[in-house]
């Protein structure tokens, strides 16, 4: 159903994200990294991870909790390895560290082919697509995982949510081939807490297989629904599985006290992630069919799977560079009216003038 | 219900998989790596994927196709990274092929931190799990993917099989934390085409959402089924997506053609394979909680996983491990009656004595 947006210009969103971390604690160059994240996420449409969500979770799990410091210095762990860091990020805003750690990644990648940045004590980045999307659109194979903020997927098997929403990022440069780049990006659970909570305001059922019950019995109404099952059964929670590996490995403690600071006195609440850049010249194999360049034959298999009449297929991502083309289109960031409101109690907290909802042009789409 | 299996001396079992192979041409090395990989399926109760399936593919798409080439040689593809490989592995022996990658993925790890492998012209490994089950025991976190023989799988939202099976494997080195270690690997299908035909000769239905029919419906019908879904919707679509993505940066041409080789002329019906291992020590941020170490962290984190009532969960790799366990204590490989006149045949086809069923003991799980 189309649906009508207001059209923010992109430095006034910034303007008031900046000054709304600011207003927190933030230092300049953490809310200016915080303002480029939100406004990347409006951009593509990302509609649960944008400005309203950052400084939503900023002040449940962030610099409103124990969970991130303003001002922090993200400091690298000595390693014999020159391909792979080890960062302590100290609490550090997530996008000021999940930025840095991608174009580090990134530079590791142009030297050995192949860079790791493994990051502890790190405070959530929101959205992973974001950064594999930024490192794809320089020309790279990215990927990240992270640990979630809190416990609530049950694990295959189980009945007690011991596992985050645990999310995987990969990011392809296709743009070349394609106009936009793949981006391949979702959590490990059938559906967040949030949309369990959305569909109990709208009386509406879940999807089969999406949650439990105290009892740790299936249930798909939302209102006996108190944990989360991973999607694909074994799958998933294999996939879900391996971001709390990788944070055991790396510095992470138990999922079930990870920002339940209630809990983790004298142990550890953190989140750890987990970054990965490959230079697409150190996968080249050099002997296309057809004479083609690596460009040309990423292009040709991309034609050959959305070819012989799947033209109802999508790639992932293509909805993201969709949401780029309006909002370029439109010359602006693209916000719902609840969404202007939403702004206004963050200028409201910051002490910044109102958005005026009718002074904005609008657009439907 | 408990099997009784017939417990095979692994010496008998690797003189006949290495017998069978040397008869179809391929050299005393290649036919060594091909029964070490045969009697690890076999230990670790992989038997979808023993030595009786490794030597009907190599007849299907190997040595009696055009998809594997006897005695090949693996050529290093020159690059400027130091910690990424690229090989033509110019259709040499899967098993070869893939220890050989990843016992190098292996020593660019032990040097950088991480190392990656990518195989252009590759055929058929198998079990990716046995190859990142390897790299685990011997300390590392290792990662494997490639794409399936055939284009079998039809893309979320389409209507035609454009994609392979193209499966993940993941392993990390938990032996010292839990005993073995945690293989996470399967294929981004719901289900296999052999479990599409193995249902249709049973007369029993398919799971929901596994298969289409000709016109790219879904059906639980296996009678109707001729083309299979990608499990999780969008999110096993993306997963598959990223194998022909790294096909095709390495140099893999369309899926549709590969192994189909009346296509594939003045085309490339070759698979890829792509390795990848970190050192556990290049993602160690050294600072556990509790003064854990690495591996009391990830012991701590996996028994948090698997407490609170979680007792009904299990990890993957566990069956493995067990099977494994149930191989030790037999002191020999475990097959069926009917695996065992399998084996006959291949001893057959290369002029080996038959195995005599009844005079191997046999143990009841």
């Amino acid at each position: 159903m189309p649906e009508q947006f207001h059209i923010v210009p992109e430095a006034a969103h910034n303007a008031l994200i900046a000054a709304a971390y600011r207003h927190r604690g933030f230092h300049a160059d953490e809310a200016a990294d915080g303002a480029r994240f939100c406004a990347e996420a409006a951009r593509h449409g990302i509609r649960t991870h944008n400005g309203i969500k950052a400084l939503h979770l900023d002040h449940l799990f962030g610099s409103g909790s124990r969970g991130c410091v303003p001002g922090a210095r993200i400091e690298e762990i000595p390693s014999r390895f020159a391909a792979a860091k080890i960062w302590n990020a100290n609490k550090k805003l997530g996008p000021s560290t999940a930025y840095r750690a991608m174009d580090e990644a990134m530079r590791l990648a142009d030297q050995y082919g192949v860079g790791t940045v493994s990051v502890d004590n790190a405070f959530h980045y929101l959205w992973g697509g974001g950064y594999v999307m930024d490192a794809a659109k320089k020309g790279y194979l990215a990927y990240t995982n992270c640990t979630a903020a809190l416990a609530e997927v049950v694990p295959f098997g189980g009945k007690f949510p011991t596992l985050g929403t645990n999310p995987h990022s990969w990011g392809f440069p296709t743009t070349d081939a394609i106009g936009y780049p793949i981006i391949i990006d979702w959590a490990t659970s059938v559906v967040a807490m949030g949309r369990v909570q959305q569909l109990k305001r709208e009386g509406k059922p879940l999807p089969p297989l999406a949650a439990v019950d105290q009892d740790g019995q299936p249930t798909t109404d939302p209102h006996r629904a108190v944990s989360l099952l991973p999607f694909g059964a074994h799958k998933g929670y294999g996939l879900s599985l391996i971001n709390e590996l990788v944070g055991g490995f790396v510095g992470g403690s138990l999922p079930t006290i990870r920002n339940r600071w209630d809990r983790a006195e004298g142990d550890k609440g953190t989140c750890v992630f987990f970054f990965q850049v490959i230079h697409p010249d150190a996968i080249n194999g050099g002997a296309f069919a057809k004479g083609r360049d690596q460009k040309q034959n990423v292009k040709a298999v991309l034609a050959d799977i959305l070819g012989h009449g799947n033209s109802g297929a999508m790639l992932p991502g293509q909805l993201e560079a969709g949401w780029a083309r309006h909002t370029a289109t439109a010359g602006g960031l693209l916000f719902s009216a609840a969404e202007i409101a939403a702004f206004n109690e963050l200028a409201t907290e910051a002490g910044q003038p109102l958005w005026d909802a009718a002074a904005f042009r609008t657009v439907t789409i």
